[in-house]
Order: structure tokens, then C-alpha cells, then sequence
């Protein structure tokens, strides 16, 4: 029996079309998009469709997004960018969500040590942020408000739309910024519906490759660059562009528009059949995370009286893979912040399990993983009733 | 026939075996390095050996070296990570010299923008530093030292270890960052020998993909994150890991190292013929950068009396492939700061082409760029000569 992947918030597999794109990309188009000569001139084009592409998928213009090499630079970017921007107003507040991921509280929380001040909006048991509470949080001095658009660990989606409609209202030269790395190839995003400013997503989770991602920049929003040098990326993000990896990105957003890449009604199928039968055969289970407003792939969830840690270890032993907590985080043993701010009590935080599915993954797997985990749970629960 | 490249300075294709690796770790390894399951341990695993590999090569220790998105990205971590780290100490002055890459000139103008004082320290006209310029520019406020191995137009190579050597005598509390992107592959690079503190590569120039970068950190240096979030890469650059890109450096190493990429002696000959034969051929040539210190793949000429962009486009319709002044900034028309700083008179400048060979050009290859020269040159001239 080969390996059950079930961490697809970690990563995904990058998708053999993808790969076959950015073969041929190294392979015939290796050159530099800043030369003058055909080579360079097609490595250009061959970026900015990848660029046309993604744009398109995010209701936004070519002009207005900008490739980087990930999500966590993209938000880093978009946060100490505006940031360092809005400055010059005098303007030195910052919100954001509780459940935010460390791409965004730690940039924040380095800005918050130069000197700007940070307030922290709470989520309510299941994950949600509640937009009144942002809203309660602006002051005058407000310069950017930053919310996720789905959370990774328990895949909550937020109210996004309504949070940009009420600082167009309230505070229309407030910068929105959106985390939307987990919702991309999971949501339709829509930076016009929503009303960001901001807006970073990555290709890995969405079946392109690592080490590729991209900020949306409304036309208008200031920002100071990260990375300075040449004038690649309109003179916001320099040096030599990732082409293979830029172009990877574009197939895979190609795939996912084609339907290449299931869709959110199949895997949710999967994923509510995992969750029902985990909570028939385990027992004793507690899904964390809002029961609608959640991604469709996502499922956390606490196997109460044992350790989320050697479920996830036993389990791998069988070949499943799942995860604890946030994945870039999780080679540290940690208690989740997101799953704190939710308030759970500290057994069930330990006790969590994220299930995160993909486009690849069949029925039979999901059943084998609930055989697995009823078996591994029974066991571990067996063993901490001994004396 | 079909194109010849000669622009490896920009930009080189990547290895077929460099290609193949990544394929397999993209299909295979595609796990996320941060996960605690087999898979995650073993895309783990691939980053690991590939920074092995490459920090045997650097001289340095696995822990010194921190994978970054590119060169750019490692020269502004070096540079704005060690500038902040050190402003705590009221060391404000930096010190470079007037011939880096643009990756190292704008973070240090951003650097001057926001209160730090910088000294720019000139070249003679074959493009070399003098070391004992750069003793003269040290002050008791200095917190750091930028230049870089080799200069990326003109190919000239820095007296890098002996400003090393001076630094420790005079000013060991002094950081020495060297942008060594031009340097790999080209040059034998040693961290210890050269007394660096901080040295940046970049995986493109060497038959690796671009998107992959490194920077060494010596032991003790500190440095304040560009790049924040997670724990990757000991907290210096946190992001899910490019670790495809990774191990097709690592992979581009190994082969250079087992001689898979050509020598400098063969790639020099090639050079040196180049040179020789359009200096017969073409006539009224100048020949740009230092005539022993040069990186041995590269020529830098001026064909006096024409347009070095005429001649950059002609050759290009003829399907040969070379680039002006540096690749970063040449899809903009503009003079180059590295031939300005060597005292050119303007029309030098700007009939200068750089032509940078690679371990594929071949002695056909180089005469057949010689005769379309000679051809393209003696058409300009004609016509340049008319009423």
C-alpha cells in the first residue's frame, strides 16, 4: 500500500504538468526576462502570461501583481512594505486577526518593535473573526488592517469581503492586506469583491512549485520594497525572475480554472465522509473549526485523551501523512496559537489532528485512514488508562 | 545554425542533470522540509545535502549557509540584516566600492536614505579596487565592508582576500560582506582564505535554476531577518523551503566540482581567441576590465565608432546572443556605472558589448561570432560614415 497524503495545507504535490512546463522553461527558455536578445524576449513573455494568467484568476491587472518568491515573502512584503510606506503620514497602527499565520504576526510583531503600535482582533470559538470587532479596533492613526482569507490549521474562512467593505466605509486610506496563501486554488478570490489593497498567494499550495508566490498591489497602494536592485517587478521586487517557477505557477493555475485540479464539492465530499466516520469510529472526537464556513479540504480535529503527536507519528509509520498544527511550525513542538485563540481547553489543542485533502486523494483512502486512526486512537487510549 | 549564447553572466542554461534532479524531487520529494512525516524528513534530508554541498564548496560550515529566492535576495539580507543588526552599536558608516551590482548599490542607497553614511570607494580603469582605498575609507563608526569578487560586466576580480586581510588587521569589529554571484563557478571561492563575514551566490550563474540563492553567515555575524515568519533556515529566512531549486544547486555544484562544467582554462582559451580575432578582424577595439585579474569567460569590448546596442541587436538577428552592461538593468537603455566609474570616455561607453562564455560555446561558435562581428561592425561604421 503506497503512501496517503492528507497534508495538502503543508504542500502539494507539484502536478506533472506543471513539472512538464517548467522543463521545458529550463530547458528552452533559460534566459534572463532584463535582455535584450530573443532569448531574453521570450523568457519576458513566457512571465508575463504566467503573470496574465494569475492576475485574471485573482480579478486583478497584470500591472498589478507582482511575482515573489512565496507567500511568506509576499506578505512580508505587502505588511513592512505598506507599512514602511504609510510611515511618512505619521500613521503607525496596525490590526490584525489572532489566527493569523506566523508570515504575518512576525513581520508585524517586527514592526511592532520598531515602534508601531499593534492590536489584535480575537476569533470566536470556531475560528471566525468578527468584522465589528476590526471595525472597534481602527484609530485615526490606523495604516493597515491585515485578516487572512482561510486559515491553514482549521480552515475557517473569514469574512473578507465584509471587513474591506467596512474600512471602505469607515477608513477608505486604511491599507487592507490578505493572507489569501491558503485560499488560493480553495476559494475563488476576488480582489475587487473583496475590496484588499493586498493580497499574497503561493503556488506550492495549489499544486505549483516551491519558491514561487505572488502579491497583488491595487494601482495607488504605496509600497517600500523588500528586495532592491534592479527594476524587475516594476522596481518592487528585484532581481533575476524564477521563470521555470513563475511559468509552474501559471500551468497550475491553468489546471485549476480547467477543473485539472477536482473541485471544492468533490474533495469536500471526501473531507465531510472522513469527518463523520472518524467521529462514528473513534469516538470522542471534537472538530475544530467553523462547521460551514470552512475550506472544503480542511479538517482539524482532536482525539480526545491522546496525544495529536503520536497520532500523527503512528500514523505516519502506517504511511499516512498528515499534520499538528501550522506545517511551517511543525517540526517544533508547540501548542497552536490559532487553536489558543479559539479558546480550546489544553488537552484538546494537544489532541489535534489536521486532515488537509487534495485532488488526488480516493475514497478508499479516506477509509483506510479512518480504519487507521480508529485502530491507533483505541491504542493510545489503551495504553494511557494503564496504570 | 542555430543560437549561440554568450551571455552566461546574465543568465546560463540549466544542466540537463541539474533539470532531471529537480524533477525528481518536484515528483518525489515534494514534501514540505518543515513536516514532521516521512515525506517532510526527506525533502528535509534533500535540503540538507545540497547545503552540504554547497558549503564544502564556499569553505564554510552547513550552519553558515542559508538558502535565500537568489543572489539579490542574499546581498540585501547581508546588507540590511547586518546594517540593522549593527545600528545598536551606533556603527552608521558603510563602506563599498563604485562598481557592485545594482543588488548591492540600492539596499546600501536605501541604507543612506535612512540615516546611514556611505563611502563609495573608486576604481582604477581596468575596474580595480585598491585596498588601501578602502583602509582610507574605514572610520571608527564603520559597520561594514561590501565588495564584491568579481565585477559581472567587465569580469574584473577584486583584491577580495587581501581587503579581508586588512579588515581583520585594522578593523576586525567591521562586517565584510563580498558579492560573490559573478564569482561562482568561475572563481575557487573560500571564505575562510578571503576573511568574508558574509558572501552571497546565486544558483543561475552556474548552470543551476534561477529562484535559488545563498548567503554564508559566518559564525557570530548578526544579522536582522529580511524575510519573517517561520523557523526555516535557523530563523534567517523563514518560507517554505524551495527545495527542488535547492537540490538543483546543490546538483550544479557537484557537477562543476567533478568537472562537468568545463575548466576556466578551456572556457580562457575560447576567451582569448574571441578577443584576438576580433581585434584583428573588427579593429579599433578597446578591451574593457583588467587584462590579467578577469574572470576568464568573460570580454568586455568596445567597437569604437558604432553603437554597442546596434551591434548587440544585429547580433541578435543573426542569432547570436551577448548583452550590453549588466543584465539586471539592460532592458532599460542607460550607461553603465561600472564602465563610468572606470573613467571611459562616453562613446567607449557606449559601444561596449560584454560577451560571457559558458562550458558549451565551442571553437565554431566563437569564429562565426568573430566573422558576423566583423560584418556587423564594418556595416555600422559604413553608414555612420555617410552624409
Amino acid at each position: 500500500m503506497g503512501t496517503i497524503y492528507l497534508d495538502h495545507n503543508a504542500t502539494t504535490r507539484t502536478h506533472p504538468d506543471v513539472v512538464r512546463e517548467m522543463v521545458r522553461v529550463l530547458d528552452r527558455e533559460f534566459g534572463s526576462p532584463q535582455s535584450l536578445h530573443a532569448l531574453g524576449r521570450r523568457a519576458r513573455d513566457t512571465v508575463e502570461r504566467a503573470r496574465e494568467i494569475l492576475a485574471h484568476h485573482l480579478r486583478a491587472r497584470p500591472a498589478e501583481t507582482i511575482f515573489t518568491s512565496g507567500g511568506t515573502e509576499a506578505d512580508n512584503l505587502a505588511l513592512v512594505g505598506a507599512a514602511l510606506a504609510g510611515e511618512a503620514s505619521g500613521r503607525r497602527h496596525l490590526v490584525t486577526s489572532a489566527i493569523e499565520h506566523h508570515a504575518v504576526l512576525v513581520p508585524l510583531q517586527f514592526l511592532q518593535q520598531r515602534g508601531f503600535a499593534l492590536s489584535v482582533v480575537p476569533v470566536d470559538g470556531q475560528g471566525l473573526v468578527d468584522p465589528d470587532d476590526v471595525r472597534r479596533a481602527l484609530r485615526p492613526d490606523t495604516a493597515l488592517v491585515s485578516v487572512m482569507a482561510a486559515n491553514n490549521e482549521v480552515g475557517t474562512i473569514q469574512p473578507v469581503a465584509e471587513i474591506g467593505r467596512l474600512l471602505r466605509e469607515h477608513a477608505p486610506h486604511v491599507v487592507f492586506h490578505c493572507d489569501a496563501v491558503q485560499a488560493l486554488g480553495k476559494l475563488p478570490i476576488d480582489v475587487q469583491a473583496w475590496n484588499v489593497d493586498l493580497l499574497a498567494v503561493a503556488a506550492h499550495k495549489v499544486y505549483g512549485p516551491k519558491g514561487v508566490g505572488a502579491l497583488y498591489v491595487r494601482k495607488g497602494t504605496k509600497l517600500v520594497p523588500l528586495v532592491r536592485g534592479g527594476h524587475h517587478e516594476k522596481g518592487r521586487r528585484a532581481g533575476t525572475e524564477n521563470v521555470a517557477g513563475i511559468a509552474g505557477f501559471g500551468r497550475a493555475i491553468e489546471l485549476y480554472e480547467a477543473g485539472g485540479l477536482g473541485s471544492p464539492d468533490e474533495v469536500g465530499q471526501l473531507r465531510d465522509r472522513l469527518e463523520r466516520r472518524l467521529g462514528e469510529a473513534v469516538g470522542d472526537v471534537r472538530v475544530n473549526g467553523h462547521p460551514q464556513a470552512r475550506l472544503a479540504n480542511t479538517l482539524n480535529m482532536s482525539f480526545r485523551g491522546v496525544e495529536g503527536e503520536s497520532v500523527i507519528v503512528d500514523l505516519d509509520l502506517e504511511g499516512v501523512e498528515v499534520s499538528g498544527g501550522s506545517a511551517c511550525t511543525s517540526a517544533e513542538i508547540e501548542v497552536s496559537h490559532v487553536l489558543a485563540a479559539m479558546a480550546l481547553d489544553r488537552r484538546d489543542m494537544q489532541a489535534a489532528v489536521r486532515f488537509s485533502l487534495g485532488w488526488e486523494n480516493t475514497q478508499e483512502e479516506i477509509d483506510r485512514v479512518v480504519d487507521l486512526c480508529a485502530a491507533i486512537v483505541a491504542k493510545l487510549r489503551r495504553l494511557k488508562r494503564r496504570p
